[in-house]
C-alpha cells in the first residue's frame, strides 16, 4: 500500500514539538499516557489502512445518488461507520461519563488527519461528533439520552444544518422557522442546502443540528435558535417515525464525492418537529462551538489530502526516470535520472512537504489550545481561548488555500500522468478544492481574523500570539544554526505589526469596508508568518534532538530533513510577505465602488 | 446564452493595441482589411455559439471511449470539424495557393481564443493545422498533395506524436524506430502516449506527425527524424488501407474530456509505414515549428478557459444577493446586496479580468510577431524571430499558470455552488489544469526561457524585448495619469535585469544546475513583468481613446474599465516580484543534492 502520511512525523509533532504528554498532568487527561495515545493512533491507522484507503478511488467513482427520496451511499461507508463507532473513535474526546475516552483533541486531530489522508470522501464522523458534542453541551438530559449514544456508536449520523438557498455566508438572513407546539417541541418549516451527510442509508437516523428562527424572534443573528431536528423522531413507544424531513435534491460535486451534500426540505406536510437546544435566540453562539471545531476539521482535511498527495508525488518522483541532470545533459549513454534529482521537481516536493508539515503543526497547536481551554481556569483559560479564537481562521485557511496549491504542484510532478485517472492526484486535486469554501470561505475567515479576532479585547489576542512566538524565538536563538531564521521571523513579526497598524485607523473610523478590503491578503500574510513560527518551532525540536540525542541513520536523516524543510520554507515561502505587505500598505483603493463598470 | 468572451475587448486589442490593420500593408496580407478580419471573427463566433458552446457540458459528460480498437467521440465533434473545414477556418492562415486565406496569425489566434472559450473540449483543429503546416513547409509535393487538402477541409485529423512512455520531457530518449524500405518509405515501430486526438471516429483518417529514429542514427536529439504516419495509407489505386497503427489505450482525464488522449502502437504486424519529412535527423528542428505554434496555442487555451470562467463568475456575482455591504452590516431591513459589491469578490473578479486580458494581449503580441517573421526580411526578420522565441515560453506559461489560479478564484466567487456540477466553473477548473503540462511543462518552459532564450546570440533577445518595452514606457510617460505606472514598470525592468545578472555567472561557469535551479520562479517574475508591459500598452491605448475620441456611455466605461484593471494589475500583481526577486538572489541552495533524505 502506498504511504499517505508519516507516523514518524506525527510522533515528532506530538511529543517533541507540542508536548502531548504534558496534557496528561491535568486531572481530566490523567488516565492517558503516550501508550494510550499510541494505541488510539494505531487503531485509527488500522481502520484507515483496511477500510478507508483501499476504497479511495471507488468511493469517488460511485457517488451517492438520490432516488425516490432515498440516498444511497457506497456500501463501504457503513462498514467504516461501524468500525469507528465500535472502536470508540467518534466519541474519543468525550468525557468518560458520556461514554467517551476523555482523549485530548490533540490526539483526536491526529486521528482525523490519518483518516482524511486515507480517504477524505468518508467525511462523516467529524459532523457526528460535533453534533453530539453540541447536544451534550447544551441539551436537556432527555435530548442527551435520546441522541448522544446513538451518534457516538456510529449508527446515527449528525449534521450541521445552517446554509439556506438565500443565506450562505450571511447567516443573519436565514428564514427556516420554528413555531412552538403544545408538547414543548417546535414545528419546523424551511429549506437547507449543502448539508453534508444530510441523508444516507449507512445509518438508521440522521440528526440535524439546525438553525431556525422562532416566530417573532428579533431580526438578524440575534434571533436565531438552535434545534435538534432528526430525520426520524422517537415515538412515546420508543420506535422511530418519519419527521417530515425530505431530501429534495442532491448535489453532484467536483470532489469529496463519497459524502452526499443534500438539499433538505422541512415541514412539507407541517409535521416536522425540532427540539430547542439551550435558550431561544442564542443558537448562533452555540453553533459557533461546532463551527469552530468544524473549521479546524476542514483545515485538517486540507492538510490530510495534501499529505496523501505529497507521498504520492514523492513515490512517483523517486521511481520515474526522465532526462539527465542539468550538468550532465550531454551524457546520452548514461541512464536517465530519477526526476527527484531535478531541482525543479525537488522544489515542488519540498513545497508540498513544507505546506503539509507546517499546516499540520499549526492545526495541532490549535487542537492543543482547545485541550488547554478545557482544563485551565481563570485568566489562563481566557488567554487560551483568545489565542485559539485568533488561530482558528488561520488554521482553517492556510492548510486549505496552500493545500490546494500544494496538491496542484503534486499533480505537476507527475506531468501528463498526473492529469489522468491512472493516478490518484487528479482526485486529490478535485477533493481538496472544497476546503477553502466549507465552513466559511477564505474571504469569511479573513474578515473574521482581521475584523474581529485582531481587535477583540483591545487587541489582546495578537499580543498573546506574539508572546508565544517570542518564546520560540528565544529558544531558537540559543542555536547558532537557527539564529538567522529567528532573525528572519522577528523581521516578519515587525512587518506584520506595521501592516496591522497601518490598517487599524480605518476600523477606528468605522470604515470597515476599507479596513477589510484586502483582508484575504492580510490572511495570507498572517498565515505565512504563523506557519513560519511553526516551522521554527519544529526546527528547534529537530536541532535539539540532533544535539542531545546524537541519532544515527534514518533518525538522523529525519531530523536533518526537518531542518532542511524549515530552511526551504523560510527561503521560498516567507519572501512572499514582501509583496503582500506592499499591497496592504498601498493607499490605492480599487475594489470599493458602487458601479459595476470597472468589470465590463 | 451566457457570455464567454468579449468581442469589444478583442477589437480593442486587435486594432487599438496591436494595430492589426498595419499588417495589411505587407503584400502577403494585402487582400485583407478590418472588414475581412471581422468576417472571419464573426464566422468563428457563429460556429462557437451554435456548434461548440451549447455542448460544453455534454462533451465532458460523454467522454471518448476505446472499444474493440475503435475510438468513439461525441457526435458533435464531427459537426464541428465539418463546419470549421467548410468555413475555411482550419487553413485560414495558409497561403492562397494551398487553399488558405493568407490570414494573419494575429486573427487566427483570436479565432482559437473564441473557440476554446466556447468549448475547449473540442481541441482538434490546432493540431490539424499544425500538422498540415509542417507537411506544407517541409514535405515533398506528393506528401503535400496527399495530405494538406484533406487536413484543411476537416475530414482528416492531424496530430503531433512525440511523447513515449519513457520519454516525456526528454525527447532525446525516444526509441520509436524507422527502417528504410525499398519504396522510399520507412517501416515504423514503437509506441507513443498522450497523443491528443490520436484516433477518433469523427474523421476518415488520422495523420500523425511522428518523431522516430532511423536505424543507425546518432544518439540524442541529433538522431531524430520526422515522419508522416497515417492511420490509413493511400494505395496506388487511391483507396485507403490500414497502416498498422493500433489504438492500444485511451487515457481518462481530469478535464478536456472532449478530446481523446491516445496510447498508440505502431508496427505490431511489421506493416506500419511512415514517410520522411525533410532531411533525416533534422526532425526535432522541424517539429519545433509545430511545437512553438502549439505552445502559443496552449497559452491561448489557458486564456480562453479563463475568459469563459471570468464571465461566468461575473454573471453570478452580479445576480447573487448575499449579506450587506461591510459598512451597512446592521441594516437588517435592507435587502441583501449583490456579491459583486463586496470588495473581496470584486478583487477576485478583477484578478480574473487582469489575467485574462493581460494574457490575451501577450498572446496576440506573439501572434503578431509570427506574422512579422513571415513578411519581414534580413535583420528585421531575425529580430522578430528572436523576440518571438523569447516570448513563446512566457506566452505559454503565464496564461496557463495564472489561468489555473484565476479559474480557481472564479470558482471561489460562487462559493459552494462553484463546487457543484450545477455550474460550469468546476469543469473549467478541471479543463484548464492540463495547460501548464501540455507541450512542455512550466518547468520545461522556464528552462527554455532562462537556459536558452535569455542567452542565445549574446543575450540579444532580452535586449530587443527591453527596447520594445521602452517604446511603451515612452508613450505612457506622455500621459500624466500613466506616468506612475511607467515608473513602476521601469523599476521592475531594472529589478529583472539585476536578477538576471546575478544568475548569469552560474551559466558562464557551466553550472547549469545552479543556474536553472529556480528557473520556474524566474519565469514567474519574467511573466509578471511582461504582462505588466502588456497592461501598460493597453493603458496607453485606453487613455489615448479617452482623450482623443471623447467617448460616452458604454464606450467610455469600457476604456475606464481598462485603466482600472491596469491599475489593479500594477497594485495587486506586480508587487509579487519583490518576493520572487528576493528568492532568486538568495544564495541558499536547497534543491540540489544527490541524496533523497531531505524528502523523508
Amino acid at each position: 500500500m502506498a504511504q499517505y502520511f508519516s507516523r514518524r512525523n506525527l510522533d515528532f509533532l506530538l511529543y517533541e514539538v507540542h508536548h502531548a504528554t504534558e496534557l496528561t498532568k491535568y486531572p481530566y487527561f490523567e488516565a492517558h499516557d503516550r501508550e494510550t495515545f499510541g494505541m488510539v493512533l494505531d487503531s485509527a491507522t488500522q481502520i484507515a489502512d483496511t477500510i478507508m484507503y483501499p476504497h479511495y478511488r471507488d468511493v469517488d467513482r460511485n457517488q451517492p445518488e438520490l432516488k425516490e427520496g432515498k440516498v444511497t451511499v457506497h456500501p463501504q461507508i457503513k462498514a467504516f461507520l461501524r468500525a469507528v463507532g465500535e472502536g470508540g473513535l467518534i466519541g474519543a474526546g468525550f468525557p468518560f461519563e458520556q461514554g467517551g475516552q476523555q482523549l485530548p483533541e490533540l490526539i483526536g486531530s491526529c486521528v482525523s488527519f490519518i483518516m482524511m489522508a486515507a480517504n477524505n470522501g468518508m467525511m462523516y464522523i467529524g459532523l457526528t461528533s460535533g453534533a453530539a458534542n453540541l447536544i451534550a453541551s447544551f441539551g436537556s438530559s432527555v435530548l442527551i439520552d435520546t441522541y448522544v449514544a446513538n451518534l457516538l456508536n456510529g449508527t446515527w449520523q449528525g449534521t450541521m444544518a445552517l446554509t439556506e438557498p438565500q443565506a450562505g455566508s450571511s447567516l443573519s438572513d436565514i428564514t427556516t422557522s420554528a413555531e412552538p407546539r403544545a408538547d414543548g417541541s417546535y414545528s419546523i418549516k424551511g429549506q437547507k442546502v449543502f448539508i453534508s451527510a444530510g441523508d444516507h442509508d449507512a445509518v438508521d437516523n440522521v440528526v440535524h443540528l439546525m438553525l431556525a428562527r422562532i416566530k417573532g424572534a428579533p431580526k438578524g443573528t440575534k434571533g436565531i435558535s438552535l434545534f435538534v431536528v432528526p430525520k426520524y423522531r422517537l415515538t412515546d413507544e420508543g420506535t422511530l417515525e418519519q419527521n417530515d424531513v425530505t431530501s429534495t435534491g442532491i448535489y453532484h460535486k467536483l470532489g469529496q464525492r463519497g459524502t452526499p451534500a443534500m438539499h433538505l426540505t422541512m415541514g412539507e406536510n407541517d409535521d416536522c418537529r425540532g427540539w430547542l437546544l439551550g435558550e431561544p435566540n442564542r443558537g448562533l453562539n452555540y453553533m459557533f462551538q461546532m463551527m469552530n471545531e468544524a473549521r479546524i476539521g476542514v483545515g485538517m482535511t486540507g492538510a490530510a489530502i495534501a499529505s496523501a498527495a505529497y507521498y504520492a508525488s514523492l513515490e512517483y518522483a523517486k521511481e520515474r526516470p526522465q532526462s539527465r541532470r542539468l550538468n550532465e545533459k550531454n551524457l546520452l549513454d548514461s541512464p536517465q535520472t530519477m526526476i527527484i534529482h531535478h531541482p525543479d521537481v525537488k522544489r515542488m516536493l519540498l513545497f508540498q512537504k513544507a505546506v503539509v508539515e507546517g499546516s499540520l503543526s499549526l492545526l495541532m497547536e490549535s487542537a492543543r489550545l482547545s485541550d488547554l481551554v478545557r482544563v485551565t481556569e481563570g485568566e489562563e483559560k481566557e488567554n487560551n481561548e483568545l489565542l485559539l479564537e485568533l488561530l482558528t481562521p488561520v488554521a482553517k485557511t492556510f492548510p486549505t488555500e496552500m493545500g490546494v496549491r500544494s496538491v496542484s504542484e503534486g499533480l505537476q510532478v507527475l506531468g501528463g500522468y498526473g492529469f489522468t485517472e491512472d493516478f490518484a492526484l487528479e482526485q486529490m486535486y478535485r477533493d481538496i478544492r472544497i476546503t477553502p469554501i466549507y465552513e466559511g470561505t477564505t474571504g469569511i475567515q479573513a474578515q473574521d481574523l482581521l475584523g474581529r479576532k485582531m481587535t477583540i479585547k483591545g487587541g489582546k489576542a495578537p499580543q498573546l500570539l506574539f508572546a508565544e512566538i517570542n518564546k520560540t524565538l528565544a529558544a531558537a536563538t540559543t542555536y547558532e544554526t537557527l539564529k538567522p531564521y529567528a532573525d528572519k521571523l522577528s523581521r516578519e513579526l515587525r512587518r506584520l505589526h506595521e501592516v496591522t497598524q497601518s490598517l487599524l485607523p480605518f476600523a477606528a473610523e468605522g470604515d470597515y469596508e476599507r479596513y477589510l478590503m484586502d483582508a484575504t491578503l492580510y490572511m495570507e500574510l498572517f498565515g505565512i508568518v504563523t506557519v513560519a513560527w511553526q516551522w521554527l518551532k519544529q526546527g528547534v525540536a529537530a536541532q535539539n534532538a540532533l544535539l542531545t540525542r546524537n541519532p544515527a541513520g534514518e533518525e538522523a536523516a529525519f531530523y536533518e530533513s526537518k531542518l532542511h524543510t524549515m530552511k526551504f520554507y523560510f527561503h521560498y515561502e516567507v519572501p512572499k510577505t514582501l509583496g503582500l505587505a506592499t499591497r496592504l500598505q498601498d493607499t490605492e483603493v480599487l475594489t470599493i465602488a458602487n458601479d459595476q463598470t470597472v468589470l465590463l
